[in-house]
């Protein structure tokens, strides 16, 4: 049986404000709560209709009309937990970073981060603008990859002027990517959806790049900027 | 003012099987419409809150709450048009051909359908178990690729067995993508995301490719299916 009191912490946690007060965050689904569990994460709780076999204090057996009460997605999986939100680690500024700035939707920046695990890219930097990475639909879309990159929300604009690597920025009139040397030490700086990079930022980027566009003069006028993101994260990382 | 009728015709078109009985799909959002309005789409009706100065007879001015009534979306745009489903093309088979093994998220879809329009690939083609390509929240991630691209569903392993070109699938253990020379007539063949590739279509697959993973050895498992095919389309066509 779940309490008012627990309906009610876990429901107020899809908003960012009472996540950042209590400190916790929500994970559905078993593949991805697995995942944390050997992670460095701090489970809360566990609410489930089978047991995980874990520590009993932390586990609460509830039935699946409950689950549903709990759940934020359309068709629940079979167990919900609460984590804590994790104090954040200096950025590591060695190989490549990631930088967003103002990214909005959180199903791009969850993917943004499952790609960031693939590519090897320790640390994801993102403008105070960027969606929260705690918002459910990003640990969704990231499927576990939250607990291997290391993100932090900074002052992006002056987070690029401190550095002294090259800055890149993803443009729609940037130099050709395939035709250009990539850097190993660097920051990718990915803009916001409908904007762009904003023009503030683009003033620090040093070396603006482009995916050239092989489709009919009517083609897309962009790519989805986890897609652009996926394109450049290979070409950084393929070799010449 | 909208009829019940009216009302009763846009809100099936939300399933499958009355979008094939009408012959009909919804696409929301001025920018879309506007860019299916000036392609071969015939459109059948709009309905908008503000004018788009076009045939007046297609187009149906409503109020906020009129559509409000009939969007498929939370936050709804401001004009929601139906247009006639086209008649399939013929599958125009030279050059590079993406074909879809089951794939069944939407936003997937439709993400792949704006990356062919990018990457210039001319047809799509799917087996009969993918997602409806006028799925309203296709339409919504493909956003106005959808006119550019030729989809066509069909018996995807007898499509396949026909082709003379290789046939490339991308799996987790196949041959490094980055050191392959890829050939510019094919078919690269996309599975479904949780299982990828079916094992009757992997057995015509003359060409296995993968991603290779850089992330450390606990990384994550796999990559989205959209963001593959986007890093395996710019390897095809940035050149060796």
């Amino acid at each position: 049986m779940l309490s008012k009191n627990q309906i009610k912490l876990i429901t107020s946690l899809k908003q960012k404000k009472y996540r950042q007060q209590h400190g916790f965050f929500v994970v559905e689904g078993i593949k991805t709560i697995n995942e944390l569990l050997q992670s460095y994460f701090e489970l809360h709780a566990l609410y489930t209709t089978e047991t995980f076999n874990i520590d009993a204090k932390r586990e609460v057996l509830i039935s699946k009309t409950d689950l549903k009460r709990i759940s934020f997605l359309t068709t629940p999986n079979t167990a919900l937990a609460i984590f804590k939100i994790p104090e954040s680690k200096p950025i590591y500024e060695k190989g490549l970073i990631v930088a967003l700035d103002a990214l909005r939707d959180p199903g791009n920046l969850g993917t943004i981060i499952r790609l960031c695990d693939w590519f090897g890219i320790k640390d994801l930097v993102c403008s105070h603008e960027t969606v929260d990475c705690f918002n459910p639909k990003v640990i969704q879309a990231s499927m576990g990859s939250i607990s291997r990159v290391n993100i932090s929300y900074v002052n992006l604009e002056k987070f690029l002027k401190d550095q002294t690597i090259p800055v890149f920025g993803a443009f729609m009139t940037g130099e050709n990517v395939y035709q250009k040397i990539l850097s190993e030490n660097g920051v990718l700086v990915m803009g916001n959806e409908a904007n762009g990079i904003s023009k503030n930022i683009e003033t620090i980027i040093t070396e603006k790049i482009s995916i050239p566009r092989f489709g009919e003069v009517q083609a897309t006028e962009s790519l989805n900027v986890a897609t652009a993101t996926a394109v450049l994260l290979s070409e950084f990382r393929r070799g010449s």
